[in-house]
């Protein structure tokens, strides 16, 4: 027997950090790898932080949350979707990260398989196989307009074994968004299988097509329907490096999610979410800006990099990446070691989004548009003579 | 099939949490019942993080933790165990409660058994069973004078699925200090059995008898031993909500510990780690001065609580917890809700440290003596009455 369980043995880095390992504190590298932009979190939340620091909130709170940032939570959500959410299904554990991972703990037993809705962020596929379980991947079709989500194939990749279903939109790394539609249909099945359901909704206000914010599972599901809705911080309110999100989880699990909380990490660092209560109370201003830079910069991408003869490149509807396909181009990885030493730009590889995305990398948009131009400006040579 | 995991689906809240429930905001109650004292975090740690984000330290960084941060970790390890770590096996995942978990991830596998050297902290009981393990309690006896571990017990317990050893010293809910020689013992036990080991050492500053720090397998085990050593900021600089805290794992899981360590929680909130660096590398005053006003405590508390007839109680060695038995009282969480009811204030019930201490309450003594006092003053008649 094997002291180290040899799944985990045999984890490896994602396609992002292979290719920047190393190469992190360059100056002269322009970094399109991670999901985040240049802009530090806006000054009214870092003073809520550290006005919470100097009040001296640096003692245990509820492991499901303190009470000021689950009611600013049901009032954001309450407002925007339109709905009337019972508060005690908010819990914030941490990241949003963590989220997946409670959520996964609540699915996913030894053996049980669960469907990725792919391309994905990686992580997602380790949550599944630290639990044991079968990470299956059904992937989004490329169209010429949008991605699109194949319910056939979906379907026949369901097993006996199935038991939940993934599924981010707005998408990292495609920037689709599924439609109200869609997600009917999706619930629907899960519904008719008996299968729970991960929507991570992450992005869900940085939409460039449609509705802001894109459409929810909160919006459709019951409440104690075994769907678990994650979200958080980072990607709407530049707060990256604050590890804050939340999850509503089905009005069952209540005490669960509490000892759950506790269990994975105590709960949130108390201060930090002094800074949630922040944004979600005046952070409107700051979403709006932040998006249509973001819009801009897609169609920057869009004009240069989606023109590209060797590329084929499905505009974003939000997020803020472009995940090209760049033909003749058959090894990601090698690809984006390239683009770092030769280029000096920072991207992700493909294929760390599942599989079929070896001649695709991800590059995120988010950083300002001067700097995003200067970054193009040196990867489009290399795209000229990608093999 | 069921959707939501039956073992998860029925974790109810701890002996602490059923307690505290609906009374954590009442002033009038003094709270014995959560491991913290009343000290806000000293002023020269928040002011490292308000600085931190002052500067706009809120993007991503390393997901095992910031080179500065790890680097004061291994200069911290170094001076106080004598040691030369590998600055590599140090991770800092977010809080030491997810250490634990990430240890657990990384030996727990369906089915596997866990030897828990109780009684101990109700949550390390539920990382093993997210995993799908099976925990087997070993109880410490309790002496006239310490705790002690009884290795022919524990050897008793081993059986061919047992996968690992978890075992926290200094110990929260006992105050007991496992010696130099029995952590030689296990640890020998542990390499003769292929068993991974657990050591909590989050406690390892609060040492009331012997050497400060307490014992440390970083100080016997080898670099690649399946031994992960957890620990964090909480206990020992006044950071409870904070969440932060480290690992040092083996060294051949490096690159798994970088993917858990993601994959679970995107790393630790960065610029808490800039407070973490300033206690690493100022906090000893504070470290001192806590430890005098807590062994003062523990003095006053075996002064009266200790000599009550009907009170059972061994010195703590270390943490801040005594756990005394109550002689007559066989319903500890019945004898806590009438503590907090009749007499303001808040206990944790034995029976959640696990089996056998159903007669057993537990009670922080780390906040300020004259209010400690009080507490004592009116516990006391209570338990003259105890049923």
């Amino acid at each position: 027997m094997q002291t180290i369980r040899p799944e985990i043995e045999e984890f490896e880095l994602s396609g992002i950090g292979k290719v920047a390992a190393g190469a992190l504190d360059d100056p002269d590298v322009i970094p399109l790898w991670f999901g985040e932009s240049d802009l530090p979190t806006p000054k009214f939340i870092r003073d809520a932080a550290v006005q919470a620091l100097d009040e001296g909130k640096t003692f245990y709170s509820y492991a499901r949350g303190t009470m000021p940032l689950r009611a600013a939570l049901k009032a954001y959500l309450d407002r925007l979707y339109g709905i009337d959410l019972d508060p005690d299904r908010v819990t914030v554990p941490g990241s949003s990260m963590l989220g997946v991972m409670i959520a996964g703990e609540c699915l996913v037993g030894p053996g049980d398989e669960v469907i990725l809705v792919s391309p994905y962020w990686p992580n997602v596929r380790q949550v599944v196989r630290i639990m044991g379980g079968v990470p299956v991947d059904v992937r989004l079709d490329e169209g010429n307009d949008r991605w699109r989500l194949d319910f056939d194939r979906l379907e026949a990749a369901l097993t006996p074994r199935t038991k939940a279903v993934y599924v981010n939109s707005p998408s990292n790394p495609t920037g689709w968004i599924m439609t109200a539609d869609e997600q009917r249909r999706l619930l629907g099945l899960c519904r008719e299988r008996g299968l729970g359901l991960i929507a991570d909704e992450v992005y869900h206000r940085n939409v460039f097509a449609g509705r802001d914010p894109a459409p929810s599972f909160l919006e459709i599901a019951g409440p104690d329907e075994p769907v678990f809705v994650v979200n958080g911080f980072s990607k709407g309110w530049a707060m990256t490096g604050w590890r804050l999100g939340w999850v509503v989880a089905p009005a069952r699990l209540v005490e669960p999610m509490e000892v759950l909380s506790q269990v994975n990490s105590t709960g949130a660092n108390v201060f930090t979410q002094y800074g949630g209560v922040a944004a979600l109370e005046g952070g409107e201003d700051f979403v709006r800006s932040f998006t249509a830079r973001c819009r801009a910069n897609r169609d920057l991408v869009m004009e240069t990099l989606g023109r590209h003869p060797r590329v084929r490149l499905t505009a974003p509807e939000g997020a803020f990446y472009a995940f090209p396909r760049i033909e003749g181009m058959t090894d990601s990885l090698a690809f984006c070691r390239r683009a770092l030493k030769e280029a000096k730009v920072g991207l992700a590889a493909g294929y760390t989004f599942g599989d079929g995305n070896e001649s695709h990398v991800r590059l995120c948009f988010a950083i300002a548009t001067e700097r995003l131009k200067v970054a193009l400006d040196r990867l489009l040579p290399l795209i000229d003579g990608a093999v």
